[in-house]
């Protein structure tokens, strides 16, 4: 189909019904066009971004649901939305529901794709005919695809991949083309991190991932990742919305390093400090270029690709099976080197997060003059106040996230959207305060909950258990090979005494001036891989009840090396016969907790030290950052209700 | 080669080396005439049993290494013995190093499986040539046959099965088939369970495998593993040291069940029992039989096998292959099902290890007594008392494993082997006693750690550090949901805060008259599944110190659910919108601690809170299987040293 074919509408007149029913109605055509029976949209792009371009808000476009995360298929007859608990609410108040079936992952009788495909393809087996789904190979990993093969393939449903995401073919056609045209991607200009910023090289860099491509006899490396390829070439953009990335592709070989990307918007002087270790093709060339880059190494004794099947797409692998690659499957060298970040990232690291860590400081000492003198706030109020305050330091570079700041019932929403300028503060009830910055070299996110007046008895003790759980999770020693699911466990339970629980990860990895949610470390039930030193992560647990409130406290911290500070350690048999090293947190993060909130009593003698000592670095590494006013401020608020301990 | 046929050495005379080198030199030979460069030969057998019975002690037989774990790769020029730091010592004694290069995994310098294999298909690679590496498909699962295929395939390296694992080829001619025949497999007498131990019959352990076949939309499950068989048919057997199963395949089919085996050992009374829900086959059936059951159903419009890629070999996977079998790769019903103990079978184990427990308190006290006369004792005594104790209860079946009695720095030796006649108890020393029994419905496994006379501080530091690591896992509340990995760094954080640390899991399943290990649950780093209401497990940290000695306190419990113990539960956000459930662990292990040990100072009020309530459930249990001066003991013990705490 040329671009200046007019689609045929199925239906007498597009004026007649709404936007999504009329996009809906010729995406079912083109459907039928092309032989699918359905089509299925998942919510990110070719780069796997968390975070979306508008271009590529595929999903959105059709729906009008923005929320983070939600998947769509379409079928001929029906059109399921599926959403977790975070958005239940959201899609049933987006979307058309006589056109999207919102389905709430999660509740009873609300079925996974897989199940809700499964049946699908039960009638058509039925039928005797298979069930034709389409999908953009772009939209899916090779981890992705490979499961939906293996749980759908039998029950007789193809995936048959299409050439170009159906909904932008609906886009780049009459009328969209004209009156709601695919917007730009990839135009914001770029630019060049020195090494007193990022510590290495790109030639150190990549002598690095080509050590680990040698080791496991591999010679070509394809990059999909945003962030892997801004982290490689030490170049920053500003393409996606909060992380400092560029739309591009990136390949090493073990001669050259190719970067794919808009040309345009690279300035002589990037150019320069890219090459000529880094070989610059228009963005386009990717598709052409990579099978050309695996088929040059072919017939020589040793051609590889190293494949991430988590960090690649089906796109990816379909150009490397028609250029006869030979696949290892392991984790990218990239996302492996990026996470333990060098001695100059987390100077710039802990640089950001004080910066960060005083603005969030004086946005609480901001909301306790408000408040006592009952000047009414609002969520947006609060939000302005603390991205102001990012604002003043040189060197900020945008927020890292949008803004969460959810007071009373509110703050029990976790991924809380947009701040209500309708909600005020109210007395007796929380504010979750959640925000984060990107600062030249480093990013932020961290988070507090404040009380507005005095606190019951029951919010006092449930903050509190959420403070213990942060702090037994902050102060824990670990051997190295401790897995992020082992610390998960050591974060929780506490509160699982009091039978309590929060339904989201403890942490997150986090980026050197990249994006806030970075792997591939984590501390969550699902965290496999171990925590090394030079991560970053974030410790942040709460507690969560509708209509009550709700609490999350949380700080970032980098791995760090404690063995020389102990005896020589002890072991146990069956570990390495080498002594083990031993791990520890140390944080970024210097912003008091509420004191009103704390009951002390419930704090054991080791969590109550390793506050006096928190509180202690608080005001030892905001004090510069501080006027003596505020200084005193800050003194006073960490002092308030502490107990008086032996020292 | 038929079984008439003469070997033809390729050395002078066989009499004039070692046997080992002897088997060595004709089983290259073999190699050579089957077109292979080298052969695999893993630690396991065609049902991937732990134990092995005689005949399947490949390795052992080839070696003379006998520990329960350890891999063999044989080349034309080399032989390495691989294995983990258990063994490192007991390798190096027992093998010709000069035939065998023993592999220490782990240690700097000693080289994976992997590794050496990828070495070696180098070398052939470099003269274009594949390296044809054999293996018997039947010692390899799916799963692990997988991954040798991602890890070594593209390195030239060829998987060639070979229809009769080689070491049985040679052990099948002479001269071994005269001097050294492999003994016979699968005689033992089978018994039926009734219902009144297992509390299912076959019929409704039948309909609920077949609901989950459904469920899969599968109507083929073969079954591999011993211990299912066993349970699914209700029957248990002698064929294998200490688990009481019996050589076997199943299969269950949506009609029809399956049992193969020797039936000659089967009485009229037990085949009674089985038909006509379970049709017999000869063992040797298998292979015909099972194509030819998943070839019936081809043609119907669902003909499909579930099949445990980690619980079947790659023997049964190719005989489905070649039936064109359709696969769904998910867990086998059959683990799942068998972990969650019937309310029968828990009152089994409740009532094994209850007399378990007495065996192993009255052994203490044997102990204190011996100890306290200065009687010397030896490692072997210590064994043989418990044994003796186990013995005296009717239902007694055999040991559930070989008992370790480890005295001094022997108590450092994790899976220290065999009890030693010439190791006398040591004043001032560790005597670790790590026994279990099988009893009719019961299987028993616990650890206890005994100090020999006055302890150091150092000692009673250590010991306590242990029991307080026992004592945090066994008193945690936990979400359904919750994963074995979580709990590991429960049970593990205390300890890590001293920097000391085990080197082996928290806690492994244990069978209702079944293997002493078993799946799926555990408690370990590498435990992603989720602990059920039913599931027994161990809980058994430690610290061993080569050359200072060894802890170790285990007990078994059950996950039992605590949810209605509290009022109305709250939930974190994200979570299902249904109340979850908390489960905690409730004891089956009912046997002092050493109080000389415990330094009550250490523990925290609800630690000691734990302990004084499990005293007092030790007491209560015991009551009624000990003499009033035994009781009297018993109260003793349980009261030396303990704090008065308020009530």
């Amino acid at each position: 189909m040329t671009s200046s074919e007019q689609l045929q509408p199925s239906v007498p007149n597009l004026l007649s019904v709404t936007p999504s029913a009329a996009k809906l109605s010729l995406f079912r055509n083109l459907m039928g066009e092309v032989g699918l029976d359905a089509y299925w949209i998942p919510s990110t792009d070719e780069h796997l971004n968390e975070y979306l371009p508008l271009a590529r808000e595929r999903r959105a476009w059709l729906t009008d649901f923005h929320g983070s995360a939600g998947e769509l298929l379409i079928s001929q007859e029906q059109c399921w939305l599926f959403v977790d608990s975070r958005y239940h609410e959201q899609a049933e108040r987006d979307v058309d529901q006589s056109l999207f079936q919102v389905v709430k992952l999660g509740l009873p009788g609300h079925k996974t794709p897989i199940a809700t495909l499964t049946e699908l393809g039960d009638g058509a087996m039925a039928q005797h005919r298979p069930f034709c789904l389409g999908f953009d190979p772009f939209t899916l990993t090779v981890g992705q695809w490979r499961k939906f093969k293996e749980e759908l393939g039998w029950i007789g449903i193809d995936l048959v991949p299409t050439p170009q995401n159906l909904v932008d073919t609906l886009r780049l056609h009459s009328p969209y083309a004209e009156i709601d045209p695919i917007p730009p991607i990839g135009t914001s200009p770029l630019i060049t991190l020195p090494t007193s910023i990022t510590g290495l090289t790109i030639g150190e860099k990549l002598d690095r991932v080509r050590e680990m491509l040698r080791h496991h006899r591999t010679d070509v490396l394809p990059i999909t990742k945003l962030d892997h390829v801004a982290w490689l070439f030490n170049l920053r953009g500003q393409d996606i919305p909060y992380n400092p990335v560029f739309w591009a592709y990136g390949v090493v070989t073990m001669e050259n390093a190719y970067l794919f990307t808009n040309l345009e918007r690279i300035d002589g002087e990037v150019k320069q400090g890219l090459t000529p270790t880094v070989t610059l093709y228009p963005y386009e060339d990717y598709q052409s270029k990579l099978p050309a880059l695996v088929h040059s190494h072919n017939g020589s004794s040793c051609s590889r690709v190293l494949l991430d099947i988590h960090r690649t797409t089906m796109g990816t692998y379909e150009l490397l099976m028609n250029a006869h690659g030979k696949l290892v499957e392991v984790d990218s060298p990239v996302e492996i080197l990026k996470a333990q970040k060098s001695a100059v990232e987390l100077e710039r690291m802990a640089w950001a997060n004080l910066k960060a860590s005083r603005a969030k400081t004086l946005t609480l000492k901001w909301l306790e003059t408000t408040i006592t003198h009952q000047i009414p706030v609002t969520e947006v109020d609060v939000a302005r106040q603390i991205e102001k305050l990012y604002g003043e330091v040189e060197g900020f570079q945008g927020l890292s996230f949008n803004t969460i700041a959810g007071a009373g019932t509110n703050s029990s929403i976790v991924h809380y959207g947009t701040p209500n300028p309708n909600q005020l503060l109210e007395p007796s009830q929380f504010l979750l305060l959640d925000s984060g910055a990107q600062y030249w070299g480093g990013t932020t996110d961290d988070t507090r909950t404040i009380i507005v007046g005095d606190p019951t008895p029951e919010q006092r003790h449930r903050y509190t258990s959420v403070l213990k759980a942060h702090i037994n999770c902050a102060m824990q020693h670990f051997p190295q090979g401790t897995t992020g699911h082992q610390l998960d466990g050591i974060a929780r339970w506490s509160l699982w005494q009091s039978h309590l629980e929060y339904g989201h990860g403890t942490g997150h990895g986090v980026g050197a001036f990249l994006n806030v949610h970075e792997g591939p470390n984590g501390i969550s039930k699902r965290s496999n891989g171990e925590l090394k030193p030079g991560m970053v992560t974030s410790i942040e647990p709460g507690y969560y009840q509708p209509g009550w409130g709700g609490i999350r406290l949380e700080n970032l911290y980098v791995v760090v090396d404690q063995t020389s500070n102990y005896q020589p350690t002890v072991h146990g048999e069956g570990v390495n016969d080498t002594e083990p090293h031993w791990y520890g947190f140390a944080p970024l993060t210097y912003i008091p907790f509420d004191n009103h909130l704390i009951d002390f009593d419930q704090l054991d003698h080791r969590q109550l030290e390793w506050l006096n000592a928190y509180y202690q670095s608080v005001i030892e590494q905001l004090r510069p950052e501080l006027t003596p006013e505020e200084l005193g401020w800050l003194r006073q608020t960490c002092q308030n209700g502490m107990p008086v301990t032996s020292s």
